[in-house]
């Protein structure tokens, strides 16, 4: 498995484009985005568990019912959700998209993110799509990463290479953070694309399986997002024989999937909104794997233990606070807890109680950008990683007025 | 039922104390506090779920396990928890009082608050409860309610008179927030004294059903502490007929102690770690009354909420978002919401869908400090109301360097 350049037109048959339609005020921002294959694509969704759903969301659904779909169209500056006529112009996205490529509006998975509850007018959307169509390009990873961008500081893509059935496949991915990032199921904006052929059922299968330790392990902020989406688009293109079952070939598939999503997950967290620090805590010897990562979880979104990463301060007590809160079944007496980054290992905790440090040490250790938590629990086999950001003064900056 | 002076020396025969002994480095800061009934009390406490218990908690358990106390003692700056000799140092601290004051330290209510993990000594304290027993008098309620703060910036006092059986009872109580806040059963210190007569069971009973309502609906931070507690003590010097079962007494006294509680949520809430505002969710027409409760805690709790508070910035999505990910049984499309404050009422939210309003009002009446947010989920006859405060660049500079 090798890393390579190209984000979701890594794979072949892919192209993508973004501009700036209107949407959003600043021009300089693209605010649309597409991603279409050249062929149809057998496709895979997991969304958000929150009750309220952006109108994107329920038209996708219908949209990939079948298990195929052709194009990925998603803007930004507006997340089309909590308005009366919200479907009808997710509808009419995919419309566009079809009067415009050819790819019936069937085919066409549609997304939004942004603010919630302002209506989203056609109008800009519509002037937008014959350019957005006119520039798609194999190279048009980059651009359509930059329009899914809100509050995202850096474009997120990755690609990986891998071999399947004597076949070279690719798999890329473009994703978009980094506000109302709690795991639930789905989280954030990822549409993934790969040229490797896999039935439906088995590329929804592999999905469903593997948000669960990546998406699902990921908090910024601990509110889950109305417009979640997790979608991945396999073409087969890449000529390997089709993937219908459990076996090797699955099993490779599995893995890089599973590269390309944890990558992802390493990226959101560090660009988390307002975030200095990626934050990943690592917990082994827990009862079950659930309880590994319920304690994982629970200590990336504690906001005491957050601002304690921010400020550099060692202050485990919270990571001990944090395990003791999550409702994990622990036996706090066998608590070990370490910090490292890529300053060294600081010790502070063993069995439950504090041991001695050096503070100057803990000050150095804890002001690299990534940080790990080490937890271990000394009480079974169970392991979990969870990944999570810093609580800085620019999160309340960047949330205490979002909306103007 | 009326408002008086005198906090938790308001009723008979209670005297507090506060004073600095040393364990915190801030010689203005007063560390250590005490509160002794001339006679023994009915006794009833509610404590933290976290799994990680401080020290004192399980030595008042065993205090307390009678269902009879006469004194509570409790320092700040340390938190007695995650130590090895952490019981044994809170037993040292009842035995101090003893030593002192005569009364037994097995009817000693002991209690620590700050940070976790760092030993405590008792050396300070030592030193410091002769003249903290010496100095004992019945205006010694706000010396007490300050010598319990850690990141508070006002002392936290309340008292009320009612009648009980023809006689003029006294209910008074100090607390403390006002970080590691959040609901789960029992949360911060509070401190109720009360000359009311009543068995330890019923007044056990009146306090475990008060928190449900009052203290596990407020929430800081989301972060529930390892020391949190909530102790009452019933001296019946008032000379009311003991009240013994539910009845016509009982509930006058559930309801004074209501008052006293709902009191201290807004209090704590409002001088959360870096507040600048006091937020109030009111929940109506939910399926059940624990659906309106998760409703309220889950917006109350939202980081992004709680920013947008902050800014005053009228983002009503986001109380949509928290709505739809709390986990309640809720018909999204029936939701309306109203922004509430001294300055008015915005409607922002009807039927799940928003409205036109006035971006203006919304920014007078979002500036107050206290906000009400109404959320009706027209769906029933539930009803709940929760207490936080908004996110703050406060919040963090408290947070990102606690210890030092």
């Amino acid at each position: 498995m090798k890393k390579i350049e190209g984000g979701v037109c890594a794979p072949a048959g892919f192209r993508a484009n973004g501009v700036h339609c209107g949407i959003r005020k600043n021009k300089t921002k693209r605010d649309l985005s597409l991603i279409v294959s050249d062929v149809r694509c057998a496709a895979a969704c997991v969304y958000t568990q929150n009750l309220v759903k952006g109108a994107p969301i329920a038209v996708t659904k219908r949209h990939v019912a079948d298990g195929y779909a052709q194009a990925i169209v998603c803007n930004s500056g507006n997340a089309n959700t909590c308005n009366a006529d919200g479907e009808q112009i997710a509808e009419g996205m995919c419309s566009l998209v079809e009067k415009y490529s050819g790819i019936s509006a069937q085919d066409v998975v549609v997304a939004s993110t942004g603010v919630i509850g302002q209506p989203l007018s056609l109008e800009p959307i519509a002037a937008g799509m014959e350019p957005l169509v006119k520039g798609l390009s194999e190279d048009g990873s980059l651009s359509a990463a930059q329009g899914i961008m809100t509050t995202d500081t850096v474009d997120k893509q990755v690609a990986y290479t891998f071999t399947v059935g004597g076949k070279e496949c690719r798999i890329g991915a473009i994703g978009k953070g980094v506000g109302m990032i709690n795991p639930n199921m789905a989280t954030m904006l990822i549409f993934v694309t790969t040229d490797a052929a896999i039935s439906p059922s088995m590329l929804q299968k592999a999905l469903s399986a593997d948000v669960k330790d990546s998406f699902n392990m990921v908090s910024v902020d601990g509110d889950t997002s109305t417009n979640d989406m997790v979608c991945v688009l396999a073409n087969g293109l890449a000529g390997n024989p089709e993937i219908t079952e459990s076996g090797k070939d699955f099993t490779v598939f599995r893995k890089a999937l599973n590269k390309v999503t944890t990558n992802l997950c390493r990226k959101i967290a560090k660009d988390g909104e307002g975030a200095t620090k990626l934050l990943e805590c690592k917990v082994t010897g827990a009862k079950t794997k659930q309880a590994a990562k319920t304690v994982a979880k629970s200590v990336i979104k504690s906001s005491l233990f957050k601002a304690a990463m921010f400020g550099a301060d060692a202050n485990w007590g919270r990571v001990l606070c944090a395990i003791g809160y999550s409702g994990a079944n622990v036996d706090v007496s066998k608590v070990d807890v370490d910090f490292k980054s890529r300053a060294g290992v600081l010790e502070v905790c063993r069995g439950g109680s504090g041991i001695p440090f050096s503070e100057d040490e803990a000050k150095n250790i804890l002001s690299q950008d990534e940080i790990e938590v080490l937890i271990r629990l000394n009480d079974g086999n169970g392991k979990a990683t969870a990944w999570g950001c810093d609580l800085t003064y620019d999160y309340v900056k960047i949330n205490g007025d979002y909306r103007t």
